[in-house]
């Protein structure tokens, strides 16, 4: 199975929640759909809303509500995107300018805003208190994740343990909820609740380990282009926690030193670059992104051999993948 | 009866919304109960938990509920007041340093966050639909009339109406939705909930706009400090509007390029409170609060004479004379 035949198969459902998420974030307020306008459809990969529709259609789920919820989703997702640009005083966002740099901080700050309050009242609307109750939870866990990563930002004493917590928390906790949804809406058996559940959460932290990653791979193909970011954002990353971990006392301090430098250029960007390469950080980080690739593919063991099995397997292995 | 009166009365009430507060916003992430004790203790006046107090004693509604209620009201009003401070650069907040010049705007983001989706969840945990709905559509006009604010900042083009518009949703709709809750959880009549939303709507109108005079008349008494600052935000409240409503166009222009100073003082706005004085902006704005105050106090006509409807009453009263 390719990833086209899972678009293929799954178009009518995404076509529907295009539809929902632009019905729902109408407001009289023209800032409000300008914004959100702009980075919703900035190429996001829907990935919430299309691992909703796989486990929906996994557990046998049809009904309209999944489109609802997968626009709940979406704007959890979308709002935090929108603060973590205010936090990260992000210059751009999926290759183009980032929406706070267009519109201002206070924009971003308030359409964020707008979006979670919109996703909690789609969700009342909904009235599922067991999906109420997950969905909310998740987005404080979310949000605690976020400031777990800010306190520990520039923070060479973080370790191993510490970076898995907090990724798990503010990128794989809103997965794993995408994927619980499913079988919630499906009122599937506990057990097939929680294979759901896992599977998101080791697909979320295998998918934030990889794209971690890619701050450093990319340097070998485009060099010079939006390179080192979460470098200069002070966010440390498997591959640099695992340098740090092996590497002697001087070249722990000379990492240390650019990470507390206010003028990160090119050229520091390569030195830290080059001690990864030294400890082979980007192959530890993606030998660990493999193994929870197969732990989530493991957790769909309850569940029958089937399309939407199959495609959760196959998204699993392109998370891997994908740009590398 | 005075207010001291009211507050004898519900001190027991407000002792357990103090309690649940503080249980409330615990988080495993420091900072977040940090920051939130800092704001959260800084002298608010607990009034959209004190009006739930009332209202539910006015309808007889006596369960815990309330309490639990009273902490979603208050987490957010405190919120908007973080992302506020950050979309406004303020320097302070009630006398005090702003939390987002201790801790920084990423820590006010996401504490804010934190406390928005905190308040959700314990509104889900509460379980009542029409109560959801009422908040979180309250919260969504919230951050409508925010961000309408902020899109007419430094319009001297904002009509009497639009301004009255906007206070309407940004404070206004909280301290309504606290009113209709008590007759919400009481479930009395439709009519009995609508005239306490009513009440609650045109309290906070005349709120805000006596708020919004103290920015020009505290010149007078502690002239140099503090003044001016929603004008330094370029915030147009209802005496400017009064004011630029009658002005001659030279004086109209004066206001225009001042507001476009980057670098106001207090000559600056001591230019602006006179043209206010001039065209008598305070007294305009303070007897349309009046105004408001006596539609609020004719809402409750629905109601037959008690202790609670007195507090409400006297409440009433105390928002035109409190500080001037």
């Amino acid at each position: 199975m390719e990833i086209k035949d899972i678009l293929s198969r799954y178009q009518d459902d995404l076509r529907h929640v295009e539809e929902n998420l632009d019905k729902y974030y109408r407001s009289y307020i023209e800032l409000i759909p300008e914004v959100t306008d702009y980075i919703i459809n900035s190429g996001g990969k829907r990935l919430r809303p299309l691992l909703l529709m796989i486990t929906s259609d996994l557990c046998g789920f049809t009904g309209e509500r999944r489109y609802t919820l997968a626009a709940v989703m979406e704007f959890l997702h979308t709002a935090s995107l929108l603060h973590d640009d205010v936090i990260d005083h992000a210059e751009t966002r999926r290759g183009r300018t980032a929406a706070n740099n267009i519109w201002g901080n206070p924009a971003s700050v308030l359409v964020g805003d707008f979006l979670y309050s919109q996703a909690f009242k789609l969700m009342v609307e909904d009235g599922h208190p067991p999906i109420q109750k997950l969905l909310t939870s998740a987005a404080i866990t979310m949000v605690e994740g976020e400031t777990a990563q800010l306190i520990r930002s520039r923070d060479t004493d973080i370790t191993e343990d510490e970076y898995l917590r907090i990724i798990e928390q503010k990128t794989a906790i809103l997965i794993s909820a995408s994927c619980a949804l499913g079988a919630l809406l499906a009122k599937v058996s506990k057990k097939k609740v929680n294979a759901l559940r896992t599977f998101g959460l080791k697909l979320g932290v295998a998918f934030q380990v990889t794209d971690d990653t890619l701050d450093y791979v990319a340097t070998k193909e485009e060099f010079g282009k939006a390179i080192g970011m979460d470098l200069k954002e002070g966010k440390i990353t498997l591959p640099l926690i695992r340098t740090l971990h092996n590497c002697s006392t001087d070249e722990r301090t000379l990492i240390k030193e650019t990470l507390d430098r206010n003028d990160l250029d090119g050229n520091h960007i390569r030195d830290i670059t080059s001690l990864i390469e030294k400890y082979d950080g980007i192959n530890y980080a993606l030998t660990k992104a493999k193994g929870f690739i197969d732990e989530a593919k493991s957790a769909l063991k309850p569940f029958d051999d089937s399309f939407p099995k199959d495609a959760l397997m196959t998204i699993s292995d392109y998370i891997l993948k994908r740009r590398l």
